[in-house]
């Protein structure tokens, strides 16, 4: 059951790297070359981050949100694949560059994500976070017939 | 590998049922009761539903988007859970009651859902739609700052 280390992987990354930013642990759990496949709304989709700028996205996600925390809900995990369903919970403390300063709004938003290994570690995702309830949340939405 | 068998129907759901409108399958892949645990802006969540009222839910999906097919890109299979990620896409050829009249816009959505069976049928599902991607490609958003 190659799944079960992974999910373990997948549990530390969630709850130290991107919960605590802990980022020693990065070297440990990320591959050297990490792709985000599929994540609309994310500055980094479709690119391959080396650690460094694997920690700058924690860096940047938790500059936004210093109190962000993730509660995984479930996980799938079968070979090198593991599926988490998630809520992330954070207040936005921190200006998004260009798009929203500082709102200080609490928000709690779902996601769900497939993270893939290659050689033992966490080498892809391919991501939905819900959008439309996070720009809600940050009151940043007007719908239009 | 219980899995295997599931992601079976779980391909036959998308592909059948859901690509094709094919009802007659419902009774087959489908629990008697079928719980939607999460799927935000989706009107059955967190609604338990019997075969009609699911049956009622892809009719209502279809009458909307009657050209709707869903093209699965990854599974991830364990125990009785089985995650899709996925691409729908179709032409809102329908109103949608209430929100917006027919636009004839083709739209390109990604989704990921997490499936569970209980007794060899699907009896629930944790799902996310990428809902600020239809909305914009439906013309439906403005973001204020």
């Amino acid at each position: 059951m190659v799944a079960n280390k992974y999910k373990e992987s997948v549990v530390k990354l969630i709850e130290e790297v991107w919960s605590k930013g802990n980022l020693s642990l990065v070297t440990e759990l990320i591959a050297v070359q990490y792709k985000i496949l599929h994540d609309p709304g994310d500055p980094w989709e479709s690119k391959v981050l080396d650690h460094e700028e694997f920690k700058k996205r924690v860096i940047l996600s938790r500059s936004v949100f210093p109190d962000q925390a993730f509660v995984i809900n479930d996980i799938v995990g079968e070979e090198n694949k593991v599926t988490i369903s998630w809520f992330m919970t954070g207040t936005q403390k921190g200006d998004i560059p260009g798009i929203l300063q500082a709102t200080n709004k609490f928000v709690r938003i779902p996601g769900l994500t497939i993270y893939y290994f290659t050689d033992d570690k966490i080498s892809a995702h391919w991501q939905l976070v819900d959008r439309l309830s996070l720009i809600e949340q940050l009151g940043m939405l007007k719908k239009s017939k």
